[in-house]
């Protein structure tokens, strides 16, 4: 059985998803869905694959997707979400925003079991498979601590934090870890013309993206700069040391480091594949079998990877 | 809601499941179900736990419990588990003869679902969180490696298969990676009064438990030099580079040092709770959803974990 998606969005993520979705042996990805301004554009990005206005005229020529891959900005997950759901269409989406997860779960859950359909939310890496090591390491060592530490890499939250101070034509937000989960940020800030970078660094050391943590802000003169330190590459490394039952001094380390759009894609596509196989309802990762993550049968992966 | 379990032997395995339900805020530990010759012994080891010969004799006097944790050789599961699901009182077990389990799920999946049960079968840490791990690093980067790196730590497996050996007292298997998933194994024996350490050391090589991987053989004099090596402690690096769509050079790593029976128990105890969530049938820890692992209600580690 091929899967049918439908890709929304066609930025950093869109196209990271076409990759994955083109490289899956049980994937159909019957095109993209993007602003009308930009139809027909990036022909190598959609590498062949059609781009429509809107879902109803995707439909009208290719037929109802059993899923949509969301790749627009977290803020908009919400309401494109619901608007698949109404119209009984699967959706799964990276939001990140970590603090509004529960709320949005509720939300999702009550449209997708009103229309028979289902999502996956929260579906990159943190949240999403960082969020199930979590969950693994405390069931096998219920009492301890994790410490999540991320990076070095770059947040594309702090970096548009930044990029919203007054002054600022662009921003890079570096995070470095510096233990016990706790992290730094370096900022590289390319000040608009005639602004001053020194008001522009009062600003963000004030600001409450960037207030909590130990801070480094550096000025570069030229876009050619800011994407000279604008790279991809980020990481995470897990720890935990706890207990399993009446015994401590139990070790679970998990270290990983990805180009960040590719992994988040990655995850999307598997898990457009895992809800195709789950009831209704909105889930999480944390929700999810992790064999329906994977294409194919699960007995042969039963006997392969058990 | 208190799930009340009984243990099936108490062995190493069954200490640890004891102590792990008793520090967990969501089990009662309804009893030992043991040899009628072993009764009333091992207080200290029971912290306090009534034994009984038989399932029956437990249920008449506490209830009949919500699962049954299996803390019996690995031989005995098939039959152990089959027993229990055909009363209708649901199993776990850490069966971990990976080339059998495919036909030990099919089995017990048919008898479970005959007598509405469910059973999750290999639930240890390899087989069990290690087949997550595996699962989820694939679901995360399709294309590319994985190699699972044991130890340095005590095989269980190749302890009791090097004891097999005619002339052997005692063994003790170390297991030590050495690269690319493959291993060198140091294995120390105590020959029994008048057998030639020269004639067992060649028999050992030969067994084909061993003659696929580099050996070394050491020969212990008394019990008491044995007892100097046979600690519990294990460990297992597991690496997977790899591509995401068609971004290579992902890397994920999951390290791990631990107590064996103490991982094994609690993993036995998470899946325990899990299966008193879960439909009729027989799950491998790839089946399960991660969340259903932890005491406690869904919303709340999706609001603290994801």
């Amino acid at each position: 059985m091929t899967i049918k998606a439908a890709v929304h969005g066609l930025g950093n993520i869109g196209r990271h998803v076409i990759d994955c979705l083109t490289c899956a042996p049980d994937f159909e990805c019957l095109g993209v869905i993007r602003r009308e301004s930009s139809l027909g554009t990036q022909m190598l990005e959609r590498r062949g694959i059609p781009d429509f206005a809107s879902i109803d005229k995707l439909i009208a020529e290719k037929g109802k997707p059993d899923v949509v891959v969301l790749c627009g900005p977290s803020r908009s997950v919400p309401e494109d979400a619901r608007f698949y759901l109404s119209k009984g269409i699967r959706t799964v989406d990276s939001f990140d925003v970590h603090s509004e997860i529960p709320e949005l779960v509720k939300m999702l859950d009550d449209v997708a079991k009103q229309h028979n359909s289902g999502c996956i939310t929260a579906a990159g890496w943190d949240p999403g498979t960082d969020s199930v090591m979590r969950t693994l390491f405390e069931a096998m060592a219920p009492v301890g601590t994790t410490f999540t530490n991320f990076g070095r890499g770059r947040s594309m939250g702090h970096s548009v934090a930044a990029r919203a101070i007054p002054g600022v034509a662009d921003a890079t937000s570096i995070t470095i870890p510096i233990g016990g989960g706790r992290h730094s940020r370096l900022v590289y800030i390319l000040p608009a013309s005639g602004a001053s970078f020194e008001k522009i660094k009062k600003d963000l050391a004030a600001d409450p993206y960037f207030s909590h943590d130990p801070l480094e802000v550096r000025e570069v003169k030229t876009p050619e700069e800011m994407a000279a330190v604008a790279d991809n590459s980020h990481g995470v490394l897990m720890e935990r040391i706890g207990a399993s039952g009446r015994t401590s001094n139990q070790h679970l380390v998990f270290d990983m480091k990805i180009d960040n759009p590719a992994l988040t894609s990655q995850v999307l596509v598997s898990c457009a594949r895992a809800i195709t196989r789950m009831g209704n309802g909105c889930f999480t990762l944390i929700d999810v079998p992790p064999v329906m993550l994977l294409p194919g049968d699960r007995m042969q992966h039963i006997a392969r990877l058990v």
